[in-house]
């Protein structure tokens, strides 16, 4: 994908009319004036995806989208689902929807380099929200508004569709007992997590899933992260004896996205544009709780079946990689306005959330 | 409500079909087969509600979820909202509903207590799961099947609607500072919190929203827990100049239900089955953003604009509630079967859930 090509579309475009039905839900669909006369047409999508058609928690996450817009549309939108690699390449997925080569596709914002430095934000943020908070911001505290205004300019309408719910920090060789464990560490991370470990001296490879494999056995890479036990099991992470290393410091929550051509959006009349809007947020919920579920079990799995070191990153190593992440934001607030916008959008509301956590907590076994 | 009416029809009712169109929805639509015909007909639905037309968070929800209906069944569907005491008092929603003089309810399980004491778990369990993991137990843990199974009897069908997540622990005229400074305290409270006040020593009332001001202004309670910051500053209960005590370890989240007549349940065809699950599932996810962003926003006006004093209740008196709550349970899983299977279930699940914590939380501070 090259930025100019896209950028070159940019000018002239009418904001999308943002009233949705059902206040507070932040969908982009207009008034019924605004919305093409309901002819009773049918609609055949074509879904682009960022992961292995049917993969565990991801890839099952975008055949439910699938079915839930077939459904709530009462059959008149249909969608075919293709995998990675199936239609387009996993990275290539954004320009695939920007191009109105496929009506919708499902990804994750920071694989798209292309659309800015702030797409990475729209993932996760190290350091940053659970997804009950992160969820809030976007529905609640301007975020949503400012992750669709990122993508205007590509034609293309993003929305929340999915969350894997805390990440597991990733598989280590070698323990890692201070910060100055990571340097030299070739590790495969994505995101700005990836530009943290950069900074702490780590060589960082970006990787899909079966290459994380295939640079293991040829001894390419010292650690992996990957998605969180479920994902991980079911990739085989675990089989190479290796250190799990925990809290996922780099996601403690990561966004899964729909993002919907805006032609074919705006050629739906508005009946059907709420029904993609409301099927996009019973995705989301649903990959959240698949997510929370599996990945519990699955951890119980790898501790009693397998075996798996489990240790916590020490409290140094935490320190390090957080005041790392500050400077990363900053940075990139600095060099970048409209990444500079969200990522204070985003710190206002999470020190906000940050209060009312320590209101909530409870340790459950406090007592 | 009387228990033996609803009793007698008990019998002979063919369990609902549950294989919802969208897997691990946990919906109960039967397959097109099992619906009627679809004619094109239009339903109107009166639903009845447990809290004052319009109240934030919680009315505001029962008019989300009416709007919901209406919108993914393509006005097909259309819903009346009666606040508490207009068509009937708040805690004979679900009678109303049983009885089918409303088709619908909006409320919270904990205030039926002729269903049996199992209900009361389905809105909060004291030192109990947070609102994912809730989630989580209901829709992959088989929480919502059990939650079925108790309503059954009475041709109830609940759905997850909406929840509040994590309170706060209440409003208390002098501070607490050891479990003994319960002992004779008059606090109102509801659910299983209440019964473990009781007994820590404490006299409990269970008043509805605007029946705790009267108390308090004629001095008759010296403690009073409602829903958190956000419900409790619109109600006012900040305007005493008592002391806020969190963590809210009686509800550290708390399930709002929608309640649906069986028998209009059945008469919609199938595509008006789904419409009406995804509404739930909606209103639901809608409400817990509204609450966990308005909460946050309520405590911090509480603070700077009231000056309100914030009190963490010490850890020797959570410990002794804790003690209390472990009584509680253990002595209604002896008395009821349903209700030790829904607790028994609700463990298993709530202490995978603790060890995936462990691995998960973050302090967001940290470094």
């Amino acid at each position: 994908m090259r930025r100019r090509e896209f950028l070159g579309k940019a000018g002239g475009l009418a904001a999308l009319a943002s009233a949705g039905a059902l206040a507070g839900c932040g969908s982009p669909e207009g008034n019924a004036s605004d919305g093409m006369r309901d002819t009773g047409l049918r609609f055949h999508w074509r879904m682009v995806t960022a992961w292995p058609h049917g993969s565990p928690g991801l890839g099952a996450g975008a055949d439910f989208l699938a079915r839930a817009i077939n459904e709530l549309s009462s059959g008149r939108i249909s969608v075919r689902v293709f995998g990675a690699d199936d239609l387009v390449p996993a990275l290539e997925v954004f320009e695939a929807v920007a191009r109105g080569s496929a009506e919708i596709g499902h990804g994750a914002a920071h694989y798209w380099d292309d659309v800015g430095p702030a797409a990475q934000l729209f993932t996760s943020v190290p350091f940053g929200m659970n997804a009950q908070e992160t969820h809030a911001w976007l529905y609640k505290g301007g975020g949503l508004e400012l992750w669709r205004d990122l993508y205007r300019h590509f034609d293309v309408i993003p929305f929340p569709c999915g969350n894997t719910g805390a990440q597991m920090g990733g598989w280590f060789r070698r323990e890692i007992n201070e910060p100055a464990d990571l340097e030299g560490l070739s590790i495969r991370m994505s995101g700005l997590g990836g530009e943290v470990m950069r900074r702490s001296g780590a060589r960082v490879l970006s990787l899909a899933g079966d290459d994380i494999l295939d640079a293991i056995r040829a001894g390419r890479v010292d650690a992996a992260e990957w998605v969180g036990p479920y994902g991980d099991k079911e990739l085989g992470l675990h089989r190479w004896g290796w250190h799990y290393h925990y809290p996922g410091w780099q996601q403690p929550s990561a966004l899964v996205e729909a993002l919907i051509n805006r032609d074919a959006y705006e050629a739906l009349p508005v009946t059907l544009r709420q029904a993609v809007t409301h099927a996009c947020r019973l995705a989301s919920d649903h990959m959240l709780m698949e997510f929370t579920a599996r990945n519990q079990q699955a951890l119980d799995s790898l501790i009693q079946d397998y075996g798996v070191p489990l240790k916590r990153f020490p409290e140094p190593v935490l320190a390090s990689l957080r005041r790392l992440t500050d400077e990363v934001l900053e940075e990139m607030a600095e060099e970048d306005s409209t990444a500079r916008r969200v990522i204070r959008s985003y710190q206002d509301f999470q020190s906000r959330m940050v209060r009312w956590r320590e209101f909530t907590d409870l340790d459950p076994m406090s007592g």
